[in-house]
């Protein structure tokens, strides 16, 4: 547990609505040292791979005992488990729906027993108010996660999108499109033997090899290189990736090795 | 007055502009101990009312002693007086123009002197960062709100949207929709008599009684449901009731007791 | 330095992607102690310029020793230098394009030598994660920016669009239009002598004098007033200046001395 405790919030309920702010009121109340760091909130609606994946790439860079409350929760209110988890240093906080798949099995795992949080109403759509943060608070108040719920098994989990490999191909899928039109595939360069020179194609371009960074790109030709996950990227040196070639989340990329 | 000083902000600022931010660094140059958490500042430009609303429904889930800092103010360098008021543990700074209307009458109401925050510069255009930050920072510093004005009284107050009855007929209107198009009426449940079923009317849709929770809805059927905040809520599970619908803030929802 | 360091986020990563919440990440790992404030991650995709103008009108508003990192950064990973600037009582951190041109000449200046932040793993294309971010915690910890790498000079500098005087006519432009539709222009009114009345022309519309505040317009109206950055600013009360009027960032405002 760092000095002062460090909760990050990755949920659906975007900015406009007073949803995040009202969860980090709670906290606030319940654990006053508490920082709040916001992750994303603009994970598309109910899209529980999206965060699975954001957390997958992003909770190593934060400090050892950040406590991750995640809420992307279409079941909210029916039977699917509240979690509370520790693994790989950390602790993450939210619904049983396979959001933490990258962390699974954890080192412990209870289920958020309501009235082990105090004598707090529970409404049947709020649980990142009612539940979530709570239990988050608690565990940056010093709480063990024992302490929170009863011990739990055989949690949920998704199959996060993973390119896959034939001989010298390996078959990707775009991912994600950042702000830039940079396109995120689902391929991890840990995965491509070093030292062999790559051809990429997407969307009928030919790309040859990585560049090191994006600004070796002539305008408007795509380029691949490492992201800052260790991922294949598609980008457009000055220009949108996304734009040039029509591609998104779903289109195919396909590397082989020479 | 809680151990570290918490203000929130409701404003109709938005995030790409650098205003939120400066009205933080004005804070932080006064109280660096304070926390500041964003409620929202996608308040619709100008509509005090919408802001009005979520201050009502949001306040309480923050801890007593919590500082509401709410600017909307389009009279803004106008005759309209800066406040501060003290209401239901909390305090609230902003402009009299209703938007506190929810919290009035207060236990205590100033008009803010801008000559008693100091020798400040004081913008005609910008009372959130010159006039109602310095103010909302020195509350957080322990000072007694009856230091930073003189008091008042008769403040501003607008009609905040709410269902009528007439008989066994509710007639509510759709008062905000949010990011999954989850339509907010203006109908508390605390209005309506226990025990008795409804049938809920919306754009020639017919619901029937009260589903617990957004997961019970088939897929592209309306449901009605108590939201987080107590009131009549339509939704469509795992879709948008805004689209299924084509409803928004102002249609009309119709709700019989049987 | 103030009791708390304040570390300001200024960026083009939007906030939509999980970006600016790692970099926090990293710096709270770093300096726990620290707060981090946002000025914008709505700069126009690598508008290094953008960027430039927005920490020369706000950065005067933070407390001295904050710490401003600034990453648009179209040459991450190519030969830019990484930079931290001490000017003005503040600290600057990030890429050596111009962003900082506001802060020049500093009173220090040093090349981030990334071998002085830790043992720390270097991506190519996200040094606001792995490089900016680390210094600006270790700035934020106390240590002397000189420790952070090489002494410097020969910063980029770029050109900040600033009105031009031809007799009694100021030649502006449109640099920026907010949330409400207001367009701020590059004149700053302590370029015009005092005393002489103005008359604004902008879109074929002459606008006669400054008004004092917003709510002074007749509805649909334009009118021009000083804004909270100093700046003549065109704004339509109740309404969009850049709507009625079609104007945006580059339009020409012409300003006469009578």
């Amino acid at each position: 547990m760092p000095s002062i405790p460090l909760v990050t919030l990755t949920t659906d309920f975007g900015l406009a609505d007073p949803f995040v702010g009202v969860m980090k009121g709670v906290i606030a109340g319940i654990a006053p040292e508490a920082r709040v760091i916001d992750l994303t909130h603009d994970v598309p609606p109910q899209d529980v791979a999206h965060a699975a994946r954001v957390l997958a790439d992003n909770a190593a860079f934060f400090p050892p005992g950040t406590i991750h409350l995640a809420v992307v929760d279409p079941g909210v209110g029916s039977g699917r488990r509240p979690l509370c988890l520790a693994a790989k240093g950390q602790f993450f906080v939210g619904p049983d729906n396979g959001i933490f798949s990258a962390f699974l099995p954890p080192d412990q795992a209870v289920t958020i027993a309501p009235g082990r949080l105090g004598p707090r109403p529970l409404s049947r759509t709020f649980h990142g108010r009612d539940l979530f943060a709570p239990a988050a608070a608690r565990i940056a108040l010093g709480d063990d996660i024992m302490e929170l719920g009863e011990p739990t098994a055989d949690l949920a989990s998704i199959e996060l999108s993973r390119a896959t490999r034939e001989g010298d191909l390996f078959r990707a899928r775009v991912i994600a499109a950042d702000r830039f039109g940079n396109l995120m595939t689902d391929l991890s360069i840990s995965e491509v033997p070093p030292g062999r020179p790559l051809v990429i194609r997407v969307r009928g371009r030919e790309i040859l090899g990585l560049a090191e960074y994006y600004a070796l790109g002539a305008p408007g030709e795509p380029i691949a290189l490492v992201n800052s996950t260790g991922r294949l990227e598609i980008a457009v040196a000055h220009g949108s990736a996304a734009e040039t070639l029509g591609a998104g989340p779903g289109t195919e990329v396909l590397v082989y090795l020479k």
